[in-house]
This record gives structure tokens, sequence and C-alpha cells, in this order.
């Protein structure tokens, strides 16, 4: 019973933690926009994960871990409210905080593609969808009793299903927005609009380092055997691994090794070993880590070039290197942490042969194009009946801050600048 | 003896959250006033609290749990030096942090109400007065050996020891210092010194939200059942709930959602459910949080309309939430988790009558009185020997940075600014 | 087994803490110097504290806990990959991730000697040669199966071992560097290039401060007794105490209570109950702070008149304090938590003679001047193969945002700042 109630305690530590994660991403986003979005950006963070804790609670969780529906879905546990404790395993409220905690980071992550344009009521309606109709279900099919997780998908925290989900989620967004005003010239050419406080960006960096101890950590669900400490260990390298791989690539690249793309590949490594840090060995982890931190700058060019606006490069740090972290447990699964445990098969190279590399790709395919397609026909959906999702020219040009919600994040410089500064 | 330990770590990890509210206070309060005064705010919060542990090792602890003087106060175990580990509960240490963190955390709150204007040497003088005389004695009260206790009153982590008491202590200061130069117009019209840094308030208020996980959740003083997660699942549901509701009402109210509002609707719902967090259904705690959102709204309307100035929206998001969800157990607290475990009664709407409602009433306006009569005196008191709690009209308008610590916050934008920016 | 699974999992917090310290780091170093810098200092943390991380994995570990060549180093155990479970203590990766994040706040500290214009490849190589070369050998001494703590050194979470050591890094760092430009005047008087963020100053320590109960609780390395709870009230107090004591120092010196150095005597009084907190009683810890606090504001204004530029005060806070709090159980080590548990001998005070206060001088007498040789020569060979460690006085004029990196950290304020504000 003691050791029961020690799971519970670690996995509610695990809670804190990624709700720690919120707070990076208000500095991350925030800090990769501009002055006048700024307050917009912040405060967005806090009231949308409102509105999608409401929606866990009200059908999320129901969605994910009620009972399934032929494997596609869950519809039975709405409007949690269990106070028992726990009965050999997690209490139902522990499990549900933790669990509720991805569901928003995913949600976090699809606002991604909403940066410095969209509307305060699309954020308020497609928190709602999002939460309700998108994130659940491919939860549910590899998490809950669901059809991925039979096959034996690897996904020890959510590379697919918090990742990519909310990847997918934004490059629908991205593309039905479209790209900021002055993001691109006429004659193809890109503009950087850069980010407006760099302290913001590797502080928020630095708390979802920490947070993503929990996210991945807690995601043992037990504290049987300390194991939480080798996913721990593994999480630390590739996170170092992939800013390591960023940093020397873009310098090589660029001449001078930015701070932003610097930090992307530390969440890089963080987000590619969220799916194999409970599979693999520690030197696989650098390598994952490292082949995400690639990634993610090449990633960064290419949507560039294809003049897809991604602003806080979601689609690159949480898409890109969410599918590759998925299917490098195909190559890197060692024995003991799959097949001799039943969950999927070793990997590629360690004789497991190409079967995981096959569901790993299937997940990543299926999860993948669920959430595209369903937030892409939410948004179009919305985009009609909104009379569109995006604020006026002239409101964008003037900042959400003021547009959206009356005054700026920051009067005080703000005001120095339309004075002439 | 195991699971003693297991007591004794929760409570732990719960100091370390409740330490880290004070990072969300230095932000919510930075961010919620303006550049010329942030390093004074964010660096009193240190000092403060510096003075603050001084006295609660000296005086405040003793003064809280020492044998109790006829359930008025403490008079024993003065100047903490228990070295001994669990003996069938929490080691003495363990619980002396948790509960000093709690008495920091009511000082931060007083201080709201000095914002902007008051003397470096006031807050001095207040923290040691406040940390000595005002926030044990509601604490014993309640919490130790006390009468109000005895009568069964529930405060599960401190709607009134901590939320209103720090509140009302703001609320005195607030009187006496009067409002902020500029505040108010001639014609009674108030302008908005607006904060200047959003970025700040919402991070500030998400560290809060993670910090109250420990604020709540380890207040059950123990791992037992796991009931942590049930307090932390209300915590949340209350504080989802507050944003939105605020969000919603000033939206309509004002025909923009702004984002200090509806921050402070988030605050208003983490602050009402603290009292009733461990007695109440999760359904309860968004009917609580939701009314916690729509009334800090329109508490922040009123004060402003009878010109108490309130820079950090002191008196409103702990005084009234703080009201609110101390009596709102006398509603909502289900027989299972009163009645039934000796702790109070069951609500009115559990048929407990409105014997609870009655007990909880009394609470805050015992609790409230106290604190509120006590700080006026001792402010009142200091405003009379220190010739006055407030800086000159010339260095408030030069900023507290200056007139109170010689250099600016922000030295880099303050030039900009006197250059002509 | 389950009171050892508590070990590890209280250590995994401790981890987790310590980590949260570089986000202190990163804000105390950021809001500590100027604009034109913050981008570059802030992304630096993030990138530096990967490479120790790799070299940690590689070889630290290895050089510190494998087995020793003579008591100076250790000699195996490299490439760390251990995943099996805990046999009797912690899990090997529990410690492992433990120990790294001691070496990387050593690395953090040893940088605040580079601040503000060493080059960003300065970083990267001495961020590896500092890793693998001089923190492992001064941990190797005191932690390992080194001759130091075969004398019964104490350093309970590290004064020496963490904090002087990078200290003494950041001493040899700012020597070879010399000043940064219009540090000093030609009549020898220093101008104040003040830090342009004392918000984030103040955060810093705030978060610095909660991250210190990690990593001086979790230096237990054992939930036993719950002495972390001990511990735990010895640092707060020793913080408390040190931020008053500097404040009223200085306000009595200057005539004004200024931030930055009121903020320097909590971090003061945190370095020097490093070594001492698991080994006295809380009223020498309220000592030890207060004269850690004096110690570092007389030890800035030394270190200003004899021209040793040090931006970040790495040499008082964490050398000055760290010699003063490891000395310190020379004098107040209580018997029962040195003498009668075989860890040293009791203080002076204590009936112990000076033996103890012999082997702690010792301590930092070796330790300090092997992590100043060493560093020193690395970085004068650094800086004749590299051409100098330093920027070009036009690179930094202009900056290492720009210089080192490409881009500003705060591009809308760098930019109003250029066009005449």
């Amino acid at each position: 019973m003691e050791q029961i109630l020690m799971d519970n305690l670690w996995v509610i530590i695990g809670t804190f933690l990624v709700l720690l994660m919120q707070g990076g991403f208000i500095l991350l986003e925030a800090g990769s926009t501009r002055m006048k979005n700024a307050g917009h950006i912040a405060g967005k963070t806090v009231f949308t994960i409102s509105l999608g804790s409401m929606v866990f609670w009200a059908v999320g969780w129901g969605f994910i871990y009620g009972e399934s529906a032929g494997g596609f879905l869950g519809i039975s546990d709405f409007f949690f409210g269990d106070a028992s404790g726990p009965d050999g395993g997690l209490a139902g409220s522990v499990d549900f905080m933790f669990q509720m905690m991805f569901a928003l980071i995913a949600l976090t992550i699809a606002f991604g593609g909403f940066a410095e344009r969209a509307k305060l009521s699309a954020y308020v309606i497609f928190a709602v969808l999002f939460s309700a109709l998108v994130y659940p279900v491919v939860a549910h099919w590899v998490w809950g009793d669901g059809w991925l997780g039979g096959l034996g998908k690897q996904d020890f925290a959510g590379s697919t299903v918090v990742h990519l989900t909310g990847a997918m989620a934004a490059l629908a967004a991205t593309i039905i927005l479209k790209p900021r005003i002055g993001k691109y010239n006429k004659d193809g050419s890109s503009n950087d609009l850069a980010g407006h406080n760099q302290v913001y960006t590797a502080l928020g960096v630095l708390l979802l380092w920490v947070g993503w101890f929990g996210f991945n950590g807690a995601s043992t669900f037990e504290v049987a055997d300390a194991f939480f400490g080798y996913v721990i260990l593994n999480t630390q390298l590739a996170a170092a691994a992939g800013a390591i791989a960023a940093m020397f690539l873009i310098w090589m690249m660029n001449g001078k090794a930015d701070v932003p793309t610097t930090l992307n590949g530390a969440l890089a490594g963080l987000v590619a070993i969220t799916a194999s840090c409970g599979f693999v060995a520690p030197w696989a982890a650098v390598v994952i880590g490292i082949i995400g931190g690639l990634i993610v700058v090449v990633s960064m060019k290419i949507f560039d070039r294809a003049k897809i606006d991604d602003p806080i490069f979601a689609l690159s740090v949480h898409g890109m290197a969410g599918i590759w972290g998925t299917i490098s447990t195909g190559f890197f699964a060692v024995p003991a942490l799959s097949t001799e445990i039943g969950w999927g098969q070793a990997g590629l190279f360690y004789g497991g042969g190409f079967t995981q590399l096959g569901v790993q790709t299937l997940g990543v395919v299926a999860g993948g194009i669920y959430a595209f397609v369903i937030s892409f026909i939410i948004l179009y959906v919305m985009n009609k009946v909104m009379g569109g999702l995006r604020v006026t020219e002239e409101e964008e040009i003037m900042g959400l801050d003021i547009s959206e919600h009356g005054s700026y994040g920051y009067p005080e410089n703000m005001k120095s600048e339309k004075t002439g500064a």
C-alpha cells in the first residue's frame, strides 16, 4: 500500500511539473513574438488552459479513458468527480490531473499556429473543440483502450499523442490563417519578424526542460525500481545533445550561432526523446537528441521557404521532432524495455526487425492525419461561420493587445514608441 | 513509519511550492505596477519575506502553535530549534517550514496595499509587526489550539487565515496611505495607472497556480488515501472556472476581455477554493470558482468607485474571494468530508442546516475585524511616529526605485525615457 | 525497500530543483548585465549546461565517482549507462542526475567571470574543459573516494565543491579577460555598469532560493528521520538573515538600501549555509547567514577597489561566502551531527577544538588553489591559442547579442535606442 501511495505522490509531482511547462510556454511564445502582442499571447495561455480544463473535466477524460466504443473513442466517465482513494493503483483524481495536464500542453502547442493574427474568439472556440474532438481521440487510440495501443504502439510520454497532435492542429491553423503581414515579400523572400525578448525565450526553454522531467519521468506512473531516474537521464541527454547539434549546425550554416535556433534544438531533443525515453539506452538518447536538433534547424528553413509562417516554430519543434521521436523507437528500442515487458517490439538495431518501425510509422501517420484533418475541418467551418479567424489588417498592425484586449501588455514601452522613439 | 516519512516528504514539497508562489507575487506585483517602481516592488518581496522569516522563527510559530493561553494566543516554543525527527507525525522542522511559508504569503498579500507609495522603512517595520502581532493570532484561532477551530471553523488551506488576513491589512494600509498621485481626478473619475508588463502578470499567475497545488494539496498534511489528488482536482477546476467567468463578464461589460481582469479571475477562483478544497465536490468547486471570478470583477469596480486605490487588487482577489471561499463551505461541504470526519458540519445544500454557514461567517467577521483593526492601529501609530508612511510627492513621481533604493530597476529604459523618448 | 524508493524519489526531486536554479541564474545574470548582452547571457546558460551535461556523461561522473586513483581522481565508469534500479541505495541514474546538476551549477557560476566580454567560442571550449578537468577533481577529493573526504572535510552540499570551485574559475577568467570597457576610469574610480532589469534579478534570487531547498535538502540523499526538514530550516534562516544583514549594512554605508546588494545578501546566506546546513543549530544558521550577508557587501567593495570587474558578483557571493560557509562548521558543528555520526569533528564552540577548523581551512585552500590554478592555465592557453578570449572593442560596445549571435535579444528596444530614443 505504501508503494502505491508513493506512486500517487510521484504522479502528482509530475502534474505540478507539467503545469509549470505552461509557464515555459508563456515565456517561449511571448519571447518569440512582438511587443504589441505580448500581453495577449501571455494572457491567452492562462484562459485557454482554463477552457481546456473545463472541457477535459466534462468530456475529455471520458473520451480518452471511458469504456471504449470499438477502440475509437471512450464513451463513459464524463464530468469526473471520483473522490475515492487509490485502489491498487493511482487514485482517479491523481490520474485525472496528470492526464489533464497533457491535454493542456497539446492545446498550447496547437495555438502556436495562431500567433499574432487570430481573433480572441477563435482561441475560445478552438480551445473547446480541440479539447473535445481532436486530442482525446488520438489519446484514446494510443493510451486509452484504443486500436493503436493494441498494436503495440510505443509512445512513452507523448511525442505523437501530445506533440504531433498539437503541431498538426497548428499546421491546419497556419494554413487557414495565412502568414502574418510583412512576413513574406513579393519576391518570395521572407523577413525575420524577430521575437522581442530572448531572455523570456531562454528562461521558457529552461522551465520547459525542468517540467519535462515530470512529463517524461512521471509517465512511468509508478516508482518501482526508480525507473524514473533512467527516463530522466535519457531526457537530459537528448535535450543537451539537441541543443548542441542545433547550435553547431546553425553556426556553420549562418556564421552565427543564433539563440532561438539553439534553444529550439534543446526543445527538439526533448520532444524527440518523449516517445522513446522509456525504451532506449542512454547512448541512443544522445543520438536521438542530435538528430532531433539537426532536424529542427533544417525544418525551420524548409517551412520558411514553403511560406508556412510558424512564429513559434511549433511545426518544426513539436511536429518534425515529434515524428522523429516516435519513429526512433523502431530503431533503438532495447529488448529489455520493449519485447521483454510486452510493450511492442525491440527496434531494428536490436534485432527486432521492421515490425516496430512499421507500427510507429503507422501511429504517426494515423495520429497525424486525424489531428490535421479534424482540426482543418473545425477551423474551416469556424472561418466561414465567424466571418474569418483573423483580425483585420489594421488590428494586426496595431497589435492584438489593443485589438483583442483593449490595452497594451507593455503600456509604457508602447507609449514611448508611439511618441516617436 | 514509512508512510509517516512520506507525509513529511509531501509537506516539504508543499513548502517548496508555497515559496515558489513568492516568485509568482514578484511577477504579479511588478507587472501590475509602473516601471519606475519595478525594482523596488520586486526586491521588497525578497527582503520582507526575509524579515518575516526571522520573526516567524523568533515568535510567530510560538504564537500560533505554542501552548494556548485561553484559545487566544500560543505562548511557548519561541526561537524554534527542534532537530528531532518525525514522532508519529510531521517532524517539527517540516511543519515549521510549511507554516512559515503561509505566514510569508499573508505578509506579501498585505503589502499589496502599500504599492507605489509607501516608504521602504514602512515595509521594514510593518513586516515585523504584522508577522508578530497580526497573522499569528488569526492563525492560532483557526489552526492552533484556538477558539474558532474549537467551533468547527472550516478553512482547509487558509481563505480566511492567509488571504483574508493579508487583504485586511492591505485595506488598512490603503486607507491610511491614500490613493496614488494621478489615480483619481477632481471630478471623481479614476485613471488606469496600468501595470507595465502583462507577461509578468500572466506568468506570475501561472506560478501562483502551480504553487497553489502545494498550498492546498499539502494542507492535507498526509498522503493517506492520496486525498491530495482530490484537493488538487478541486483547486484546478475552481481556478479554471474563475478565469473563464471573469473573462466573459468583463468582455460583456467592457466589450474587451482585458488580460489583468481575466487573470484576477483565476486568482479569485484559487483564493475561493482555498478554504473549501477539502470539503466540497468537484461540481461545487466549479460553482465556487465561477462565483469567485464574478465577484472579483464586480469588486474591482466597486473599490475603484469608492476611491479605494488597490493597485494589485489585493482587496478584491484575496479579500472578497477569500470571504466567499470561506462561506462557501457553509453551502457546499459534503457530509463525508465534514460531519463524518468531525471537521465541522455539512453545508446547507447537503442537509447540514445553517450551523456551518454561521460558523464560517463568524470566522470571517472575527478574523477580518481582528486583522483590520490591529493592522490599522499599527499603521496609524507608525504613521504618526515615522512622520508619514508615504514618500514625498516628488519621490512618488520620480518612482520608488530611485527614492528608496538609489537606482532604477530598469536603468536603460528609464534613461531613454528621460532623454525624451 | 519502500524507504529506499522514497530516498530515490527525494533525490530526483532535488534534481528538479537544482535544474530550476539554472532558471534563477538566467534571470540573475541577465538582470545584472546590460540589454545589449541579454539574449547572449540567457542563451549561453542553456547551451553551456548542454555541453556540461555531455561532458559529465562522458567523463565527469567517472572522474568523480569512479574507482579512485590514489584519492586524486576516479578512473572508471565513463559514458554512464546504468539502467539498474536501486540496490540498497540510490539507483545509479538518480545519483548520476543529481550529481550532474551540481556540476552544471559550478559551471554556470564560473561563467559569471566571463560576462559581457568573452567570445562565444571561449564559452564553448571552457565549458568542456572545466567540466572535465576542474570540477570533477575537487568533487572527487571531497565527495568521491578522495583525500579531503578521508580527512573528515565537512561540506554538506558544496560551499567548497560547487560554489568556491566555480568562483575560483570566475576569478581566473576575470583576471585574464580584464575589466569591461567603461568600468574603470583613468583616475582609478569605477562606474556602475548597472544591470538592466532588477525584476529579473529578484525573481532569479527567489528561484535560486527555492532550488536551494533541493540543493541542500536532497544532499541528505535519504529521507530517514525527515532530516531534510532540519537542513531546509537552516537554509531558510541563513538566507533570510543574509538578506537582512546586507540590506541594513548597505543602507548604513550608502544611505540607500540598494536592491542588488540586498539580493546578494540572500545569496551569500544561501552559499554560506550550503556547507554547514547539516551540521549546525538553527541559531548558528542565523549567525552564519548574517556574517555571510555582511561579508558579501564588504567583499563587493573590496573587489571593486582592486579593479577586479565581477559583473555578477560571483567572487563575492560564491567565493567569499563559500569560504566563510566552509570554515563556519569548524566553529559551529554540533557533536550530534558531526563527531557522533562520524562525519568530521564538532566545532570550536562545541568543544571540538581546532581540528575541524583546520580541516575546513585546508579544504578551502586546497580546493580553491586547484580550481584557480587549473582554470587559469586552461584560460591562459586558450587565450594564446584562440588569439584572445575577448571580443573586439567594437563588438563589446555593440554588444554580444549582435557580435556573437547575429541578433539582439531585445530587437525592439535596441532599435528604438539606435534610432535616437
